[in-house]
């Protein structure tokens, strides 16, 4: 039997974003692997072995889904969202690089997935309809000072943002940091929308001003979007946009 | 009969890709608007009427969809990958702002998508697994002078980068600039990733390394992924990554 390692993303949680082709590696592995409430989401059934872990140790999962396929299993390392976006998939091939020689001849495969900031998006009408930036708010694997490099060339740039991760239990004033250099660098009307748990009974979109945004409106099931400088609300509706085009400059 | 407008992504190409929700409106609708090539995407059935339409009408395309909404038609306006990045969620909401007071009742829902970067990057590997920008190269809606600033923004930021729309028979000179740019401010190893119709037959993906990169890589069915400084290709197998950490300064 030859094994193998599908890295899968799941989407951020309704069934209707699972893929048809997440799905039939879901119906044809003999293992999965994830982090627990990720491994939760695949139905239980007849000779699939679950190994849920703790968040954290994503390079003993991954390691561990390797020498499984090594023995002849079929893995599916599952993630929320996109396994490519703050997920799985860069654990994986970080164990892969730094494991046995004979693990690289594995077959190994990326299934992409809805990941949450298009999902958000996708609810609050189209806030990254132009140019964007996605960013990891986390500092667990990175200085705060390249964050906050990040964020202050993302505004220069006038990009659309997306926040993975933006409180942290480790470090909740992180978040706070990241609203004040929003509020010293941007106007303070700049929308901001808060999506908590997208696309599960407990949903939640909240917009607002910049200068109304409070640090504990996010947690670390929501992702964050701030607009550019040209997204806006549709008056009368609950909708918010990022219109595809922007004025030659001297021509507004 | 209540009528609404859907957008819907139908992800880069492949079947697989479609989510359950999007295969659910495409089965519910009475009428498909969209661009030639993703219109024919829909399978025909007994009820449906294709309205499909050349690029660059994207406005009166929403209108259209709008109007036939208004009358009482389910209407599903398709994109290729996820509609509310450079597809018509935007173009939907900026007919919606302008248009008749009563559209503003209307029932309309985004259905996300697989996005193009997302598929190529899970073809590839994992490089878009750190921050990350989304860059559309085309210059219709937006100058040049704005796409110069906010490359050398994300180069400056060490961002990966994800180029939509790199090459546009308009004016197929400005990739030709991206290039140049790169080569003035990155290091001539930077892996670059040219991803062509991926997810269907004619799929083709290359990576090189900047120094080696031509202009002609690209046109408009390609992608375009350019590492961040740390984005690395694993040595015997054709996997690249971007590592999930950034080491602290001076730690290395």
């Amino acid at each position: 039997m030859t094994g193998w390692v599908k890295i899968v993303g799941l989407g951020p949680g309704a069934e209707g974003h699972v893929t048809p082709e997440a799905q039939a590696v879901l119906d044809d592995c003999t293992d999965v692997v994830g982090y627990i409430p990720y491994v939760a989401r695949v139905p239980e059934r007849a000779g699939l072995v679950k190994h849920a872990s703790d968040n954290r140790v994503e390079i003993d999962r991954s390691r561990h889904a390797l020498e499984m396929a090594a023995e002849g299993r079929r893995v599916a390392v599952v993630s929320s969202g996109d396994p490519g976006v703050f997920a799985m998939a860069s654990a994986v091939f970080e164990a892969l690089e730094a494991g046995p020689e004979a693990w690289k001849a594995l077959e190994i495969e990326v299934i992409p997935g809805i990941t949450a900031s298009l999902a958000a998006a996708a609810r609050a009408g189209a806030p990254l309809g132009h140019d964007f930036c996605t960013i990891n708010l986390s500092d667990n694997l990175k200085p705060w000072a390249l964050i906050e490099k990040r964020l202050r060339l993302a505004v220069e740039g006038d990009f659309a943002m997306a926040f993975y991760n933006p409180r942290s239990k480790a470090r909740p004033e992180g978040f706070a940091h990241v609203l004040e250099l929003l509020r010293e660098t941007c106007e303070p009307g700049r929308l901001i929308l808060f999506a908590r748990a997208v696309s599960t009974p407990a949903e939640r979109l909240i917009w607002v001003a910049l200068e109304d945004a409070l640090p504990e409106m996010a947690d670390m099931r929501t992702m964050v979007i701030v607009g550019s400088s040209r997204t806006r609300a549709i008056a009368g509706t609950g909708w918010v946009y990022t219109p595809r085009f922007v004025v030659e400059p001297g021509a507004e």
